[in-house]
């Protein structure tokens, strides 16, 4: 098979690589229906993390089972699944207590490099859920959404304590903010602020259910915040950036006792621990355990309650996927589907 | 009146001091029936936060109430009551929610120092809770204990959700760290490990309901703690010192998905958001809350159910108050409890 290989920054090319193989009796391998490009691709693409030899990459996916290992008991063949970007035995004290992304067994679909037509899945039963039928064509985006940008978007939300009678901010506005957006609307915020200067995101949060916009960053974008609450900061803060300047907005954003879920993955950040004790604020972040959320998730995109496949706003064949790299890279497109030929 | 005055480094003078008087209507002024010195006391008083000029010491009070301002309805003349570190109105939003050391009027009562006979205490109504009688003498250690050292540990177990079922590790040995010990116990903590390598300590440490002492510290503290908890990490850690070390020991002993309370005044302390990132623990901390708790541990206490006084084993006459800092700069003593004369 051809998938997508990063051989150094902004060089990703659509390549031969082995086709995958059952390695252990608890993988499964599935034909990918959808891939799709995450912002956190673009750290090693940008060459901020820098790789040392040619690199698979993609870490989200959904399709069909196409083979499993042999004890594999709940997956089947031909079930059509999503799974998190780190598969987990789903078993482990860590994963029952809901924190399947940093399972003892956890393993990052990313060194397996999703943006590709098969993939293999360790630990299947932990890892996939299948969705209730073959799901028609529109789903697969929203389904896609599920494997890691919206289900971060959630753990954002549900981290930041978002919920009724909650003003709710969201810094950030790349595909996960916007997914913390429609989150915090599902949980049912009372208020829910994107920072944006984007117009075009400004929109889709607003579709999402934003009630307010703010433009300004920063000391500047704190202090709106401040305004609009009376003095006191928001109640939940959603990080998606992952900068120093991101991570201090979003606790600078919050009132003392508020909570701050932050997922950006954090990128040359020292909190001040003299500011962070004052703050007195809930922090919770990390890679989201999305395991935890598929099943409620892929219940409420098959009942179109929520379409967070909106976020895609570029589908290309896989084999254009440096075009889709290059599209987030420019922010010309705030997340690009890949589609398998 | 003569009150403890900070000259400089370790220059701790008994001094005449104005009496204090009602300045504010919302006012109360106390005859203390006991103060103390606080481990946080120790860093003006070592000169790690400089201070420029005489500055009026302590924080730690319970007492009789003497006079109160026009507008407080609450408390009266006669009655015994403790308090918290930080004034508040117990009005506001973030009073209401539970974080009255964060409340918009708050008042540091270290900036008016408790450690003297009588002591201004502004929003008394807010600030102040009176005991169900005046308190036999025997009780008024852990009293004085519950308006912030008992009230801190508190804090800190509560915010790593301490609890049945759980393993609770306490980072520092002081008497914040012993109550948070005696905090976790009240809580229904499963496994109690206290950090510490002073055999005074530990014992009274396994008297409040520690079931482990750990001698380690640092990276190979958190390998002893991995040891004992199948190598997840504990579900709750209390951090009661406040450097760098320990903040990275604490989040280093947590569990994914687990919780830290911090409640040691962090001094040059930078947290790596990569590792936060990654270590996926909860994290709260600050001054604590203390009013919250206030009613809840003054019944315990009054009860006879919990016992926090027997953190202080140095008792003084007010006028030695120097000799109560060195002891415990020096470590000879856990707390000193300070006698007005």
């Amino acid at each position: 098979m051809n998938g997508a290989v990063l051989y150094g920054p902004r060089d990703i090319r659509f390549v031969e690589r082995q086709d995958p193989t059952i390695v252990e009796s608890t993988d499964a391998i599935i034909r990918t229906s959808a891939v799709c490009v995450c912002g956190s691709d673009l750290w090693p693409y940008r060459g901020v993390d820098p790789i040392t030899r040619p690199t698979p990459m993609g870490h989200e996916y959904c399709g069909i089972v196409e083979e499993v290992g042999s004890d594999v008991r709940i997956v089947k063949p031909g079930q059509f699944v999503v799974g998190s970007f780190f598969a987990s035995d789903n078993t482990c004290p860590i994963c029952r207590a809901g924190y399947q992304s940093r399972c003892v067994n956890a393993e990052p679909i990313g060194a397996l490099g999703a943006q590709a037509p098969f993939l293999r899945v360790p630990h299947a039963d932990g890892t996939l859920v299948a969705t209730p039928d073959i799901p028609p064509d529109d789903l697969i985006p929203s389904l896609l959404a599920a494997s890691d940008v919206l289900g971060t978007g959630w753990f954002a939300a549900d981290a930041a304590a978002a919920g009724p009678g909650k003003t709710v901010v969201i810094v950030g506005d790349g595909a996960v903010g916007l997914l913390g957006v429609l989150s915090a609307k599902q949980m049912g915020a009372e208020r829910i602020v994107a920072m944006s200067r984007h117009e075009e995101r400004q929109r889709l949060a607003r579709e999402f259910g934003a009630t307010d916009i703010v433009t300004e960053r920063g000391d500047e974008g704190v202090a709106r915040i401040k305004d609009m609450t009376d003095g006191l900061g928001a109640h939940s803060v959603v990080e998606a950036v992952g900068t120093q300047e991101s991570m201090l907005q979003a606790i600078r954003s919050t009132r003392p006792g508020g909570h701050v879920g932050f997922v950006g993955v954090t990128h040359g950040v020292a909190l001040p621990g003299l500011e962070l004790f004052y703050a007195e604020v809930h922090l919770l972040g990390g890679p989201a355990p999305v395991r935890r959320y598929l099943p409620e998730l892929i219940d409420l995109i098959w009942n179109r309650t929520i379409d967070p496949g909106k976020v895609f706003d570029q589908t290309l064949p896989l084999e254009q996927v440096a075009e889709g790299y290059r599209a987030m890279d420019e922010r010309r497109a705030i997340k690009t589907l890949l589609v398998p030929a």
